[in-house]
């Protein structure tokens, strides 16, 4: 089905480690710009203020981890300097502040959510045959396979050690389960993949395993270090679980839709690793050519795709209008996030950052 | 320096499904078995008694894992099912019953040092290109190296669970802080591969941290369910420490050893992984042919080995006395680790156990 060739003699590329640190509160913005909403606009402007801080110390402390020159430290350090998103710190901090506020507590989870997903990147890399992530050569390519395993090992307990350290027994709990529920789907997609009987309902699972129970848990954790009652972490998880499997969903549509115009090496790469993903699925349900494309695709090497087969998939995904429908989901389903947030009995700056960054997520364009 | 490659179709082989379980407490004699010691033969007999019911437990405990026909959890019960000694849950036990005996608590504590083990030799198969493990192929041969990777993450995390299971926050502690131990020793391990600068210094780190740190684990979360007090399990994390030293020696001295009558696979394998051990350390101090010999196989492909390379360093291995010397060494590690024992004011069959493991650790044979 697939070959994976490790990496021969690592490329120890000097423009990659040079690749330019891309500015978390820039790639806030990208995250959440819509186009000619200037209310929008305003309120990314006000969030960027109201967090710069936190998001700061965050970065400041993932800058601190031990990461020496050896393999497994540039593998784990290659990763965490390409920076990415950090959506899941922000989740971290927003839900802290709205409770007592962002303290060290709430620091250390946020970096903690940030290193395992950084952990299950390495890991992921490997076993999909990733090349380029965040605009970058993936630490597999630069160093190998071994030191990624190992530097995904390192960074999961890493991560647990920080957890441990806020001395809140339930959120350790809630980080265990949630590794747990993260390898449960990883299990599914491995099983599942390239099999053209992917379901939603399974596709659902995985996405529900593998993003949205780090988003949940993000949010949950920032909830207790802000010392937010029950039934408020209850809330703000939901959030978390809503807009996690939106943020996948959103994902899909970008992997998916960068194929009408054939730009980059990772357009239809879930196609290619034999993914099912939310737009794929509608497509195959709505358009029997369609299907047998997926179908013949999945019988391919992992590694290149037919691009006959790509261009009919990429045209049934648009033409059955399930591109569109994917990116509704999404919005209906950031929208029930934001709704939820009325449920708890407080308001200010991080609950409208929350409210802004459920409308901004299903408009993103990359 | 080395090409990892991945299993294309990984081979559901029945043969390895139906490869005979070994029996724990036969295993246990074997390893401890020296000919022509009747007095040991009669101790180990004694143990075994001893001993069967509490490694039922753990063998009950093991087979009740969550493990469906996924790829994923195929990967990880073939390992377990392949049994292995188990040494290590017996610490476990064998340090409870120190104190007040072998009860729940414990039973999870020695359930999860052996998932921990299990978790590190499923990614130690993948970076080393293992094919052979415990007589039969390995999870990666036989279900991808993808499946092996996230089936050792998973016994990690379900090892984790147990140990916060147990509600001692100590032993948590420290079963974290011995994971970043091993992962450091990986860390340099990997970063010192095909080196021929490898010192005794950094190959006794590398023990200490991949291989000693998790005896000692053992013998301290065993010493804790044990109920026993501070000083005693100092004690015993000690022993454990020099068992687990020696034990690595020993392994180092079996590889090796094995290149006199050229047989299995395994036979120098350390040597073609470019790994240092401590019998071809002590060689290459004394014999610069043999320094210049393993030089020359560090510059190989670490899948194949020169026969005449391979030759010439069996041959110093024995002549300049460094597998004489190297158990000799495990043998005073032992001692020590034995003799240590006295500190504790206790006597009974599980001491008992501990000096005649440390007596018989040294002798073993296979």
């Amino acid at each position: 089905m697939m070959d994976i060739v490790m990496a021969s003699s690592p490329v120890h590329g000097a423009e990659a480690e040079q690749a330019a640190k891309v500015s978390v509160l820039r790639s806030l913005e990208s995250v959440c710009k819509r186009e000619g909403d200037g209310g929008l606009e305003q309120r990314l402007a006000e969030l960027r203020a109201f967090m710069a801080g936190d998001l700061e110390q965050v970065e400041a402390a993932l800058a601190d981890l031990d990461l020496r020159p050896t393999p497994l430290h540039k593998s784990a350090s290659h990763l965490i300097d390409a920076a990415g998103k950090r959506l899941r710190p922000m989740c971290v901090a927003l839900a802290a502040r709205v409770g007592e506020g962002f303290g060290p507590v709430a620091r250390d989870y946020a970096v903690a959510v940030e290193l395992v997903h950084n952990a299950t990147l390495l890991h992921d890399d490997v076993v999909d045959l990733g090349d380029v992530r965040r605009g970058v050569p993936t630490s597999r390519t630069l160093y190998g396979n071994a030191a990624s395993i190992f530097a995904g090992d390192f960074l999961l307990v890493e991560a647990l050690l920080r957890v441990r350290r806020g001395g809140d027994l339930v959120v350790l709990d809630r980080a265990l389960a949630v590794l747990g529920e993260m390898l449960e789907a990883e299990s599914l997609q491995l099983a599942k993949r390239g099999r053209s009987d992917a379901s939603m309902h399974d596709y659902l699972r995985v996405a529900r395993g593998k993003t949205a129970s780090l988003f949940r848990w993000a949010m949950f954790a920032g909830a207790r270090a802000g010392g937010l009652p029950v039934a408020a972490c209850a809330v703000l998880e939901r959030y978390g679980e809503d807009l996690g499997i939106a943020f996948q969903v959103i994902d899909d549509v970008l992997d998916a839709s960068g194929a009408e115009d054939e730009t980059g090496k990772s357009v239809l790469s879930d196609l290619r690793e034999g993914k099912a993903t939310y737009p794929l699925l509608l497509a195959m349900e709505r358009d029997r050519e369609v299907r047998a494309a997926v179908h013949t695709a999945g019988k391919g090497d992992g590694v290149q795709l037919d691009p006959a087969i790509a261009a009919r998939v990429a045209r049934g995904l648009v033409e059955t209008g399930a591109l569109d429908d994917a990116r509704a989901y999404a919005r209906m389903l950031a929208h029930r996030a934001a709704a939820s947030l009325g449920e708890i009995d407080r308001d200010g700056p991080a609950i409208q950052a929350l409210i802004g960054i459920a409308a901004a997520l299903p408009e993103r364009k990359r």
